[in-house]
């Protein structure tokens, strides 16, 4: 998503008017590469902002019209940019299906939809995925650095956070049966009326959020909520832990022994190590 | 709870009928063994979401014969997985009072209640923890691998979040206390009537849930909230501290080195390294 | 707190029936000791659990005699306790105003205040601190060294958490007083009448406890709740990094080299050490 | 903002009266410069709270002559201290453009507005911020070190914390504007009224703070909303692993010892060591 860039810039070095544009578009290094990047952010920026302000009533009552033309003007002006993109980039598919082409198609499709139906120029908002962008163009080698990193700790934790999600969401829902039976079968509580609404308050209450639509109201109840209650405050820590970790090996790496061994090439030696573990040469 | 299968698999090698039976329902690394793990996840599955869907009032009215047919043919179907499974295997005793021998039990005996008494159907939910067994199937040894670490990490802080947990509710209780003699006693609000009431209002505060559903009206009440919730946000930090630290010793201890250089006495290479980084002796 | 028991076991060495009852009441590691402080155990746990069914109003009406008697029952098997504990007990200025002996006073006087004003009963429940005994029965070294790691743990990050918690108010009191002038004056929302009022807000929002009992109206309250709300967001995370860096560096230390140098017997060499780093003597 | 004043203190090291005031102002290793502080901070602690107290309406009413005086008494004895910061500072550019600078100038400010306008009084609750001169005079060095350590890890971890919030708010617009189109468009929720309306929920919601203001109706709401506490209590973690990562580093970091054995190369000696732990060379 981040890294795959840089790595196709070789394919377009040539001096054709479409690899120039395919720099200016894709790359953010050059000094029209970062123009094209910051006006491309503003207007998306802008455009996203325009939907939501068009979702209140009083505004779109007002200014109808208005929203309808930005709309318009926006959705026309990334479409001529999409079939630039499509047009410039040597590898079509790869770009169709990466997480941009697919975000960039996304986020023009809506408006067209209006033609046929009312409502889903709301879903315009994906559009703010493309704000993603961003990190290309704002200290990037270094905010790049920031999310891979993000990304790795979260890719490595995934797997534990689920098996960890799961046994949470077993233990509510059960609880939460629990709470049916005493809340909403015997004191007839309306938030506890079936076993999903149970789980719903469940999963409210173990995540701490506790918006309080739905409380019990007898005791036995109240005790069910303690306990659910302890669980989420002693459980709350364990993606925390486990984001932790992952965190904390991977900063370990990121400023390894950049010493590479005159003799075997070896790279990835310990700050600490005077001989390459590989052929014993000295460092 | 999950590694005791493997070292099970000797006793049952002869190719009887018993014996073939027992690897495709305790095993998962055959083709029909996956399969009979995938078809039973599905139908563990399918009959939790019929008991949660049971209980919403408009659904059960309006199919309640459906809903009586699924259940008793899911209870048929796992009564006979359950004999089944007493059957083939060779330590019957260690399976019936094994975690999943349990709960396999519990999640037959509501249907056949149902009999004798209305209600205790919604006890199938029980079932979902059957669901555990998932983690034999996907991707099986490494999120075994996980499970456990998450377990050992877990019991290794259970006693320290107990004793944290157990001061957490000391303080709770005397501000509770002090709560009542405010807010109750002098204030009448209905939601300080009792020191149990606010027991409960302490413990849904300090775990920053915060229901809302009881709310401090007097000055000094709003004090004191303000008080216990400051320690609240200030101690949320110990039992993510505690399993933060436990997971943090429990990956770094995975795959540790254990070879020691002959000549420097050096220990802690790496896995690949095939000379001693400090004195470049071959290890 | 804990640590200052074993100690004083050599004082107590002789004999007498007064060093042979401290032997009772004060260790817990003979028979009749781990006797007495259960039976102790479960005398206050009850003690604390009747005080709090006393509170219930409809429960005190149906046996206010019974909770009377029992109150004076246990207040006077506590004070022989405390009599006693104060004639065996060697040095006794120090067992007065040690925890323990400002606590067992403290969970005697409210009984006795009844016979005047009628109410201080409830401040009985400042015995649930004489629970904290407890960890002196079960498993009792392993628990107080749990205990003793959490505490040093904490005493070491007071004084960061103290600063950072100072700091979270300062703007929480800053972004409360905008609110008090957006909300309370502008739009006379009546849950921000005053600061002190929005200050109280401000930390049930930034501590993400949410109770919802005052919650902004106009769009520009709104804004700053989103302010104030991704600020308690981002930092929540700052005590617990707090606690748990010091949580990792502490049991880093549990389990030390036990190693004595021969020669200049230090002890606390690293454990992949092969010289005493103090007089290079072999290990 | 906490270090800079140390290294200042040579220009100001002559006799004359400014020099002494500075050092007076300026220093609190002194004894009438820690007096200084103490009766300063005394002072600023007081009129934050009369600043307070003066917006609880029933006190305003009943002392609004008594509040009036103490403000401009407050007023003017700051402002003279400002004055006289100003003359005897050598550097007069960097203190008024320092941190400290600036807040000074801020809290005089308000009290002179309300001559022409009434209401900015309350502006005067940024006093708060001076009190961070507190960690000047307590323990001093200690107090600043913890100070520092934390702003160090806040420094480093604020580019990751901004890319999570970033990424964070992204999914909020988004399911936001699809609790907008399910609870506001379909079923008339009025506190989804708009997308601003239903990101304010989202952020509300996925920050674990739930005040219950606003909440779902329809299943389909109540869906999304499991989804989007669901996302929020897996990534919670993220800014506290960050945090935790960047101060375990910097805790390691403190006291590194950088001698190297001249025999084996040998490095992360003890601070105390005398001989190296690996080869018994004298250090």
């Amino acid at each position: 998503m981040f890294d795959d860039l840089s790595s196709r810039v070789e394919e377009h070095s040539t001096d054709s008017l479409r690899d120039r544009i395919w720099r200016v578009i894709f790359l953010s290094n050059t000094r029209s590469g970062k123009a094209f990047d910051i006006i491309l952010l503003w207007l998306i920026g802008i455009s996203v902002f325009v939907v939501m302000l068009e979702s209140v009533p009083t505004l779109q009552e007002a200014h109808r019209k208005l929203f309808n033309r930005l709309e318009w003007m926006f959705t026309i002006l990334f479409t001529v940019e999409y079939i630039v993109r499509i047009w410039v980039v040597r590898s079509k598919k790869s770009y169709l299906f990466s997480f941009f082409g697919v975000v960039d198609l996304l986020s023009l499709i809506p408006t067209y939809l209006t033609i046929f139906v009312a409502g889903p120029q709301y879903l315009l908002v994906v559009r703010v995925l493309r704000l993603l962008r961003v990190f290309r163009v704002l200290k990037m080698a270094r905010h790049i650095g920031e999310a891979n990193m993000l990304m790795n700790a979260f890719r490595a934790s995934f797997a534990k956070i689920t098996v960890f999600l799961f046994l949470v969401l077993a233990v509510t829902l059960i609880l939460g049966t629990m709470m049916y039976l005493v809340e909403g079968v015997v004191a007839n509580n309306p938030g506890f009326s079936s076993i999903p609404q149970s789980l719903y308050w469940g999963i409210v209450t173990i995540s701490t959020v506790g918006y309080g639509d739905v409380t019990p109201i007898t005791v036995a109840g109240k005790v069910i909520s303690t306990i659910i209650i302890l669980i989420g405050y002693g459980t709350i820590a364990v993606p925390t832990g486990i984001v932790t970790a992952e965190l904390n090996m991977n900063m370990a790496k990121i400023h390894p022994d950049k010493r590479k061994c005159k003799e075997c090439g070896h790279i990835g030696h310990d700050t600490k190590a005077r001989y390459c573990k590989m052929c014993s040469t000295e460092l």
